[in-house]
């Protein structure tokens, strides 16, 4: 049997251009003689859909285009799109098995995730019905996404303890391939998915028979869908695998039988360059699917802005990125140098607008009120806000978005100005850790071949700038330490008592957790950013504000 | 029997704070000879927990709490607490039966909502076991929360379908007593609990036995509890009630053998004082709760900020208040007036920084590569932005927190200037319509019997003064229409379409519901403010930003 796997990349409530998508992908597969096509889930739609799905209209007209879609379709194909349904929610996340231009079947996903990133029971009824195709002699099960996740050896084994496993069904079942139609949640750490022994051979080996994973690629918002779809057959002792491209839209029909085995290409994403590609698709997509035509980044000579401007051009291309160098009294010669450095190596529109004037205003308008009291923190953000200020103002003179350009660690720990360096509308890499920062800047010249980030960015000890002399580790540990801590208090959820019995010092952690919690406020108001690592903030730790801090 | 009923206000992970609450409400119970005390939900923690659940110490903390607070106290008790259990999450929301110092029983919450700005289901595995306690020769139900949901007459009654039911258990159990250990979410549209024919009466009536329904009382970040227990018997015909305060704490010996019917008290939440009352109390415990001594509030005089500063005072007192007037060149000679008489009939501090000079020093320093580009947005964003740095400069030297002042129609729309006037750490009126603003303000006059906010304030047309003779309805609708379309497309989840086939311009629609969607990024990044509608931004309407728009 031939398959189109149509690893396409949607847009949510863009209707007409998913159909398009759809549509366009399965005249390529009917021209390559595929027997039906297969769709990331919700492909109609787009996801996550959240609470668009309370719009009874909304739903209504994601049927209303697949229906529109059907007749056109010259091949059979399973589609995912949201449908109306009677239950305590009303909206159900479904895949139509069309034929002939026609409804044929509909089946909804069954096992629904509300843990990380993803709350499905909080918008989809579940479905009360697990079945199969039949086609061409064939008998394929139907699953959407989460519905495979239920084997005692993946991580979500103990969920859905009362609930029936769509895999019990289908091993019992003796099926001739299952089908998964998946929009699976990027994470540099999610490495045990379609390689050797990974989760999709187990799948197989179940239900005794191949699987086709077709999974979403793209970025929406926070999440990452990284692709990677798969035919994977481990029903036979030796296992076999056909891959798609990660981290790009891939059409690809597999031939069932004439599948290669395991190679290089079926790896999942451990490595930076994953990540980085990871990165760059977040922030495309974020850019391309808000409309938005040039982003804007305030480059300090630091690293951060170093890194994410790489990202940008590489996401964007040169003529939509826009650097702006806002110097102050304070700051170093160097700064300005490597800020100049840098938009020339990337080749790309910079400007220069010094924030001294506006601090002094500001100093100057206040200080009637603060005669007396000692300069403080207060005239340190004065010059982020400045800046922040400086930076929206060609935002919005120039329509270009502004990214931010906060990592993790800083975000960790509230090392940023709120309405200062936190300004912007996407954070390509506040789930990105300070250590993990440098390694992609050396991957980015290396793979460059030259030098696209300043050596000297990369070299010199990480700064704010705020006052002179000022070094992050005056405030903070160093970044191994940092982000080591950091790494067991955030990912994997240790409280301080736990990290300091792994040998860490005391006062060091207790200081570090104490300023994680006290960050919080800060956390609430920062841009989106893309997930990448296990626990991101807002998507995988949410946690209040007014609370008593550092009992965690 | 005497039940204590024990209405306290507590703090999300403060176990030394809520336990102390604890021992002396039930110490003075004993001297009220009450036979045993009950407490809301989760008391020990406070909640919502979220996500603090993931530290498994944090768990063990609060047991540990309790475990200490046990032999202390001096009569039986139920409290509330999480524990450490088998399951996919490892965790679970309990109640504990205390009797003679000794844990004797421990229930779980059985069913978890996840709707609203509920996520239960994320954070708890739900209970395996419904029962009672024996007590006095009584047969008492524990039940909690959202257990009691689940009559077919109340509006969560589809949910659940494949769990069983407590209040099934115990129609069948023939029990003497039910009791709710309750967190109950206010919303102003809430009014059918606690009244004659309610939601309390029916849970009575269906299992034929009296029910003490222990609230939570206060404000824990965007959430407000109302209090307003209630012992409610509906079990012999004519229903029975004894109620206790709305929107404070509250300590109340239940003498079951002596109830009164009836009265006026038992009303729930429907009117405008009780909307003041609830803002009052989400500002006060935010505020309190974070440990912060004072507020600022930049000073319009305009009736948003005049409404905000009046309610900071009144759940703050005068002296914990700082408004701060921020005049341009454009700003009018009466809105300078409005700001300070409203300072004075507060009598609050005051100050006056004038923002012209920071403007200035940004427009000339911009000047350069701004040279040949018409003025437009980017003038008015700067104005409202150099507010923005102004008092966030104050916030920090004074160590106030930013009080932000918009409102819900224009949060929808977008109509604020973000890093300007959103700023701030809470937003105590971020889901009060424009037209409730009014109405809340001219309430304030009336309660007072003077003119706490000026007349002028409220009766001239609003503006954004971001440039000369600005006028809100020069942007948007008439408030009265333009609220009136909002909670449909918002508060009722109808689209464009079936707004307009109930009788409104489809221009003016379809340019508010364009305009909502439009806004959402700014939204992302909006403090927290108090739920107090059917469907508030952040928890009860999430939805993604890069979407394609005005498809809802």
């Amino acid at each position: 049997m031939k398959i189109g796997v149509g690893q396409i990349n949607t847009r949510v409530g863009d209707f007409q251009a998913n159909t398009q998508k759809i549509f366009q992908a399965c005249e390529q597969f009917a021209k390559q003689g595929a027997d039906f096509a297969v769709f990331p889930e919700l492909a109609v739609s787009g996801l996550p859909m959240k609470d668009l799905v309370g719009y009874e209209k909304f739903v209504e007209s994601a049927e209303t285009a697949l229906k529109e879609l059907a007749p056109k379709l010259p091949l059979p194909a399973l589609i995912g799109c949201p449908r109306l349904c009677d239950g305590a929610i009303g909206v159900r996340n479904s895949v139509f098995w069309i034929v002939d231009g026609k409804i044929c079947d509909v089946f909804d996903k069954h096992l629904l995730p509300n843990y990380g990133a993803l709350n499905d029971t909080r918008n989809f009824d579940s479905g009360d019905k697990i079945g199969c195709i039949n086609f061409k002699d064939k008998k394929i099960g139907i699953t959407i996404c989460e519905d495979i996740w239920s084997l005692k050896e993946v991580s979500t084994s103990s969920r859905y303890a009362n609930q029936e496993k769509p895999l019990d069904y289908f091993a019992k079942e003796k099926i001739d391939l299952l089908i998964n139609v998946s929009a699976s949640v990027f994470s540099s750490a999610n490495d045990n998915v379609r390689h050797k022994g990974g989760m999709l051979c187990k799948v197989s080996e179940y239900v005794n028979a191949p699987l086709v994973w077709c999974n979403l690629v793209g970025g929406n918002d926070n999440l990452i869908f990284a692709g990677a779809s798969a035919y994977v057959d481990a029903s036979n002792g030796e296992a076999k695998c056909e891959c798609l491209n990660k981290f790009a839209e891939d059409l690809k029909v597999i031939d069932t039988d004439n599948v290669s085995g395991y190679d290089g290409d079926s790896a999942d994403f451990s490595g930076d360059d994953d990540l980085l590609q990871a990165l760059v698709l977040a922030l495309g997509d974020f850019v391309n699917k808000c409309g938005i035509k040039r982003v804007l980044i305030g480059l300090s000579g630091g690293i951060d802005s170093a890194l994410v401007a790489a990202l940008a051009v590489m996401a964007l291309g040169k003529d939509r990125v826009i650097g702006v160098s806002m110097p102050s009294k304070i700051s170093s010669q160097h700064s300005k140098d490597d800020a100049r450095d840098l938009a020339e190596n990337l080749g790309i529109e910079f400007h220069t607008v010094s924030i001294a004037d506006i601090v002094e205003a500001t100093e100057s308008s206040l200080a009637p009120i603060f005669t007396g009291l000692p300069r403080d923190v207060t005239e340190e953000n004065i010059q982020s806000r400045s800046r922040g200020l400086v930076l929206m103002a060609i935002s919005n003179k120039f329509g270009a978005l502004v990214l931010t350009t906060g990592n993790k660690s800083e975000c960790s720990v509230g090392y940023c100005t709120l309405y200062g360096d936190t300004n912007g509308g996407f954070a390509p890499i506040c789930d990105v850790y300070k250590t993990e920062v440098f390694r992609l800047s050396r991957l980015i010249n290396e793979k460059a071949g030259r030098e696209v980030i300043p050596q000297n960015t990369i070299d010199k000890p990480p700064s704010a700038e705020l006052r002179p002399d000022q070094k992050d580790e005056d405030s903070l540990p160093s970044y191994d330490l940092f982000d080591a801590i950091l790494r067991l208090h955030i990912d994997e959820y240790l409280s301080a008592s736990e990290i300091i019995a792994r040998g860490y010092d005391k006062a060091v952690v207790e200081d570090v957790v104490r300023k994680v919690a006290g960050a919080e406020y800060k956390r609430t108001q920062y841009p989106i950013g893309p997930k990448v690592s296990p626990v991101a903030y807002a998507s995988d730790r949410i946690v209040s504000v007014a609370i008593r801090r550092g009992m965690q």
